[in-house]
């Protein structure tokens, strides 16, 4: 797809994937609608925006009108959500709320203003539970562990039927762990790495849960590249997975060499996330890269290294 | 199980699968609760309940008190729903409403004041979409046709995490088409089946959109035993299904004998229901009928018979 003078809508577009994508696509020209409810929980930062040439519309997809921010969008990404999996449990029925019943204000919004637009929805992994066996390919038996993934779920279900029944373009990436400049770090809400890489820039030692668990972490510049080329997959559900799973000591020891030093502990699972853990994840994603020829460019060590060196003289604001 | 002097709360009681279970249990001794809205658009129906000895709560589980409704309960049976297909896509958001964050709140109130009942949850075929062959075994993939099969979807899995996470008893059934007396024959918003009954009944003529589509229809009262056998079944997810699977245009044959004369006419599925319409389904229920030992005793033609024998009388109280 030709981005340049395309109008793109991202919701949770203040978030550190939003944001990563809205710096993409104004680098190719688009338009850049930014609707972010800056939720203290969620993972929108103002710090994330700071300096890009985009429209930044505050608004709460579940009360706020919606219309006029969509009016004559090209593309709706759809970031916004509730992501904290110990969140979720804690208050079912408000994750239920920001991700199921906000998307469908959201499409219902999209179908009065935008009936044109092409829809690329961040899903998660999280919906296939624990993995029967890896690598998960997008034919995994959900299975949800959490009521996060109950509701990220519905959303993105919600999202296909705009295909299924009325026609509307729609990709849904179903997402590995993300990681990059912008993150959440000031506690575990979007990612356990994200209050990692706060601990190591504080000098502190950090928490590993478990320690062998793999995972296949995604560069947010990598993810911003996904979406970009989602526009021209197929319609349809796929994986989207990152670097070559390493197991999360690995990735403490990466991540500590990738500072310079660092301390971390490993520890027991506590319980009440024992129960809602997923073991060990790595994405089958053939099929997005079949379809679009898109592959993650930045290694896990680059990776690392460039969001230490992005947080450094910025982590008070992140605080 | 032993029901008798067991407390019983019934959600949707006032339905006519409601209804049917709680005959069935005050049949065996127990003490029944009905919570039921009395929504009009549902298949409630306070003449469903008449001569029943059951303590009936008017209250909706959207945002009504309901920790004295659930309080000292042995077992819930969750059946209030939003069922309409056409209902859901019209109205997505007040079907998820219904469905999903009503079941949460009942969810929630029942950790506070039912922390020992059992569970057993009405689930739907519908969530399965347009099968991929048949019969259909729980492990056929979840491929919603419409809003509904996602709400309800999600409805199912809030309880399965109970279990999963908390360790409470939860068996969900997913049910096949259900008829029987005190169907909701007004309109088809809870089966096709229903308005077949009413025109029947009124000597009028009654539709058959498509024809050659089966399904394996399940009598109220085999479905009520299937829900108290459910009850000692190890927590998870069933299928449940009925009599041997016939054509639509077979049923209605079945109907008119069964009436001794009526008169129908066979058209092309109207193009919005088209879209989300599922074809043929057939259930495997044989997880089911193996933990249980239960199987449906009222053969199709019985069950038809004794439908139309108890609306005769008091078919102005359905319309």
């Amino acid at each position: 797809m030709d981005w340049h003078g395309a109008v793109v809508v991202i919701t949770g577009g203040a978030g550190f994937l939003g944001s990563a994508l809205a710096r993409a696509l104004v680098g190719q020209g688009a338009r850049v609608t930014v609707i972010d409810a800056f939720l203290p929980e969620t993972g929108a930062n103002a710090a994330n925006l700071e300096g890009l040439d985009v429209r930044v519309v505050r608004a709460d997809l579940r009360h706020d009108p919606l219309e006029d921010a969509l009016a004559g969008a090209d593309a709706i990404v759809h970031l916004a959500a509730q992501t904290s999996h110990m969140g979720s449990q804690a208050d079912p029925r408000g994750d239920l709320a920001q991700n199921a019943d906000a998307t469908l204000r959201l499409i219902l919004a999209a179908r009065a203003s935008a009936p044109d637009a092409r829809v690329i929805h961040a899903s998660t992994r999280q919906l296939y539970g624990r993995p029967r066996a890896l690598p998960v390919a997008e034919d995994h038996p959900v299975d949800p562990p959490d009521a996060n993934a109950v509701s990220k779920w519905a959303a993105e279900q919600y999202w296909l039927l705009e295909h299924k029944v009325h026609g509307r373009p729609v990709v849904s990436l179903r997402l590995t762990n993300c990681y990059g400049p912008g993150l959440r770090v000031k506690d575990h809400r979007q990612t356990f790495l994200g209050l990692w890489v706060r601990r190591v820039l504080e000098g502190e030692p950090f928490e590993v849960w478990g320690g062998d668990q793999t995972r296949d972490l995604a560069y947010a510049d990598d993810v911003a590249e996904a979406f970009l080329a989602a526009a021209g997959a197929p319609p349809g559900v796929y994986n989207l997975g990152g670097s070559p799973p390493v197991s999360l000591r690995d990735l403490a020891e990466a991540l500590v060499a990738a500072n310079g030093g660092g301390r971390y502990v490993v520890k027991e699972f506590p319980p009440e996330r024992a129960r809602i853990d997923i073991g060990s994840y790595v994405a089958d994603d053939s099929r997005f890269r079949a379809a679009t020829g898109w592959a993650p460019k930045i290694p896990l060590d680059e990776g690392l290294h460039r969001t230490l060196d992005w947080f450094r003289p910025r982590l008070d604001r992140y605080l």
